[in-house]
C-alpha cells in the first residue's frame, strides 16, 4: 500500500547520507556543515508539506503541522541526524524522514492534534562525548556545565551553537510546549532479533537499564624474561580471568548482556608483565534488579579473582541508568496499529538507548522498531526493507488514527 | 676484602644515574646529551687508571688497559650504558663501572692479556625501537637499513651519529680486535631467583632463546545494547580465554615464561563489542626444543579457540631467537672464581636478553650475574648491596688470574 512513498523514505534517506564530515563516509556530527545540507533538504520537504519549519538554539530541526484547531494538543514524531563515525543510512534519520513522509500522506487532513517532527542535532556522542543533547534541550536538561564541555578542538558546546549561526541564551526556545500529547519514534532495531525472529515491526515497551563501570586490577609490573611464572603478579592475567568470568555470567543470565569493550594495559610492552589493566563493562537488562544483581556479581567476581592472585582492584562506576518504560497507553495503541498493518504485534525492550528515554520522564512515550537486516548497524552496510518501511508507514498512520480517536473520544 | 672498592662502585654507579634525558628520572638513551656527560665521569676514571680512550664511531666508549707485551690478546669487559625509561642506577652502567674498577685494582699490573672496558652505547632499543645497537657495531652486524631507522622525531641513526660529532663513515673502526681473546660482563639478575634462593652470585651458562609473536582474534563488532550474547562473536572473549591458556600452559611447563604484555581492542568502544583483538605474546625457556613446542601447543591453543568461538585468528611471528650458549671453558673458569671468592659457584641461564649474547656468536662469552634485591630492575628502587658488589669483583679479579694462568699455560 505505502511501496512507493518507502521507495522514496529510502531513497531520501540514502542521498541525505551522502552529506557528511568525511569524503567517502556517512559521518555527521553535532552542529557541522553538513548537518545544515540535512536541515535543508528536510525543510524543503516539510515546508512542501505544509509545515512551518525551524532551527532552535541547540540546532534541532523542528517542522510543525497544525491540527483541526489552534489550541489543539502536539504530537511530537522524532529521532536524530547526527550520526556515528562511518554509519550507514538509516540510524536516527529515518525517524525523521519516516515523521515527514506520514505529515505527506495525510495530504492536508488536519488531525484533532497537531504534529512536530523533530530532528534532534546530537544523540550519538560524537563530538563533545556527551550523548542526547538535542532531545535533553527540549526537556530543558542542559546547563551551563554542558554548554562549557569541550570538542577535541577545545571548542565548547556554547561556541559551537554560535558559529552555527544560533544563540545559546535561547535555549530555552527547544523547550517542548506544554500541550504535547506524547513523543513516538520509528528506529531501526539495530540489533539481530526481528531479523532472527523474520518479523518487519516491534513494539518497544521500555529501553533496558544499563549500567557501565571500570574495573582496574593492579598487579605488579615484571620482566618478562627473569620473573618465573610462580612469582607473577600479572594484572592482564587477573583481567582476562574476569572477562571470561563476566561472558560467562551474561550467558547464564537469560536477557542480560554484558560487553567488556575497553582493554588498557600498562606498561603495555610485550617484554613486560603488565601491572595494571583497565577493562570496561557495560551491562544490560530489561529488568533493573536483575541488571543490578548482575553488576554486584561481576564486581564480587572482580574481588574474588584479583583476592586469589595477589592484585589488588578498583571498581570506578561510570553511570548508572534503570530502565525507562514507555507508556502502556501509546504501547497498546501502536500495537493495534502495527497488527491493522498486517503485522504481529510483537513487544520488546529497546537494548539500545535512544531520544524516546530522554523524553519519556516528561511526556507519554512510544517506539517503532523496524528490522534491521542481519543486524547490521553502525556500519555502512546497515539497511532496511522497502515492504518494512512500508509497513511501518502504514502503522504509523494507523497509530495516528488510533490516537486520534482517544483525543476525540 | 673489596668493600671500599665497593661502595665506590655504588656511589659511582648512582652519581650517573643523575646524568638523564628527563629530570628527576634516569632515562638515558642511545647519543643524547646525557650520554655525553657518562662518557666525560668514565673517561677521566679509565685515564686515570692507566688507560687509553676512545669512542668509536657508534658511540661506544672503549678504554683500553695494554697487557704484559705489545701483542698480547685482549679480553673485552662490558655492557651497556643507555637505560630503559624511569630507570634505576645499575642495570647495564654496573657491569662497566665494575671494569674499571678492576683495572684500578690492578694497580698498574701488567696481565698476559690486555683489557678493553666498552661502554655499549646503546642496548635497550629506546630510541630507535632496535636494540643492541653498540654491541652490534662491534661485531659488524651494522648496516645501511639499521642506520636509516628513525627516532619518533625522525632522525635518522645515521645523523644522530653525526649529531654526536662522530662519523658513520668510519662504523668499522668500531669492530673488535681480530685478537680478542673474550667477552665477559658483570650484570645485574633484573629477576627474584638469587634473592629468593639468598645467593649472591650466578654464572650464567646460556641466555635463554625467545619467541614473540602476535595472535590477533578477528570477530564481529557489534552493538553492545542490542546483540544478545548467543549472537555474539567478541574478539576479546577469545582472546581472554586464550591468555589464560598461555598462562596455565607456561604454569605446568617448567622453566618456561610466557608474558602477554600488549593487548590491543578495535574499535576498543565501552558499548561496542570487539571485533578484533591482537595479544602479544613472549615466549621464553633455556632449552630451544622446549621453547619451539610451546609456542606451537600456544598457536594451536590460539586456533581451537578461535574455531570454537566462530572467531579467526591470524598469528603473526616477531622474532624467533635461540638460546645462546657462554662459553664452557669460561663458564668454568668463573665457576671457580666465584667459588674462590667465597660464594657458591650457581650457574644459570639468562631470561633478558645481554649485550653477551651478541659477542657470543664471535668469541667466547661468559657474565656473572649480581643478585636484584626483591627482583626490583627497570625501576628506580633498582639496588645492589655493597657485598654482593664486593663479592662479584673478588670473583672477577680472581677471573683474570684464572684466565691469566690459562694464556700463560
Amino acid at each position: 500500500m505505502y511501496a512507493d512513498v518507502a521507495r522514496d523514505v529510502i531513497n531520501r534517506c540514502r542521498s541525505l547520507a551522502t552529506y557528511s564530515d568525511e569524503p567517502g563516509f556517512t559521518t555527521r556530527t553535532f552542529l557541522s556543515d553538513s548537518m545544515r545540507q540535512v536541515h535543508a533538504d528536510l525543510a524543503a520537504w516539510m515546508t512542501r508539506a505544509g509545515m512551518s519549519v525551524r532551527v532552535d538554539a541547540v540546532g534541532n530541526l523542528r517542522g510543525f503541522y497544525g491540527g483541526a484547531s489552534a489550541d489543539a494538543p502536539r504530537l511530537l514524531i522524532g529521532s536524530h541526524l547526527d550520526t556515528v563515525p562511518h554509519a550507514g543510512s538509516f540510524d536516527g534519520v529515518l525517524g525523521v524522514v519516516m515523521g515527514v513522509a506520514l505529515i505527506e500522506t495525510l495530504h492536508g487532513r488536519r488531525l484533532p492534534f497537531g504534529i512536530e517532527i523533530l530532528g534532534f542535532s546530537e544523540e550519538e556522542g560524537v563530538r563533545f562525548g556527551v550523548p542526547f543533547i538535542g532531545s535533553r534541550a527540549v526537556v530543558l536538561d542542559v546547563d551551563d556545565e554542558l554548554l562549557a564541555a569541550q570538542d577535541a578542538r577545545g571548542i565548547t558546546i556554547r561556541q559551537a551553537i554560535r558559529d552555527f549561526g544560533l544563540d545559546p541564551a535561547h535555549i530555552m526556545d527547544a523547550r517542548a510546549e506544554a500541550n504535547a500529547l506524547g513523543y513516538f519514534e520509528f528506529h531501526i532495531e539495530q540489533g539481530p532479533v526481528l531479523d532472527t525472529l523474520n518479523r518487519p515491526l516491534a513494539i518497544v515497551d521500555r529501553i533496558n537499564g544499563r549500567t557501565c563501570a571500570d574495573a582496574i586490577f593492579n598487579g605488579n609490573p615484571g620482566h618478562a624474561g627473569t620473573t618465573p611464572m610462580d612469582g607473577r603478579r600479572d594484572a592482564l592475567a587477573g583481567a582476562a580471568e574476569w572477562i571470561g568470568r563476566v561472558e560467562e555470567y551474561a550467558r547464564c543470565t537469560p536477557g542480560l548482556v554484558a560487553t567488556t569493550g575497553q582493554v588498557d594495559v600498562a606498561p603495555g610492552a610485550a617484554n613486560v608483565i603488565p601491572g595494571r589493566c583497565r577493562v570496561s563493562v557495560d551491562v544490560r537488562h530489561d529488568g533493573d534488579a536483575v541488571r543490578t544483581a548482575g553488576v554486584d556479581r561481576l564486581r564480587s567476581l572482580a574481588h574474588e579473582i584479583a583476592a586469589r592472585r595477589g592484585l589488588g582492584v578498583d571498581w570506578s562506576p561510570r553511570f548508572d541508568h534503570p530502565a525507562t518504560m514507555m507508556d502502556p497507553s501509546l504501547v497498546g495503541m501502536l500495537a493495534r496499529a502495527v497488527e491493522r498493518a498486517g503485522a504481529p504485534p510483537m513487544i520488546m525492550s529497546s537494548g539500545a538507548g535512544h531520544d524516546a528515554m530522554i523524553l519519556a520522564p516528561h511526556m507519554p512515550a512510544a517506539m517503532l522498531f523496524m528490522r534491521t537486516p542481519g543486524g547490521v548497524s553502525h556500519h555502512p552496510d546497515e539497511s532496511v526493507t522497502e515492504s518494512d518501511v512500508a509497513m511501518a508507514l502504514a502503522a504509523g498512520m494507523n497509530f495516528l488514527d488510533e490516537l486520534a480517536g482517544a483525543v476525540d473520544g
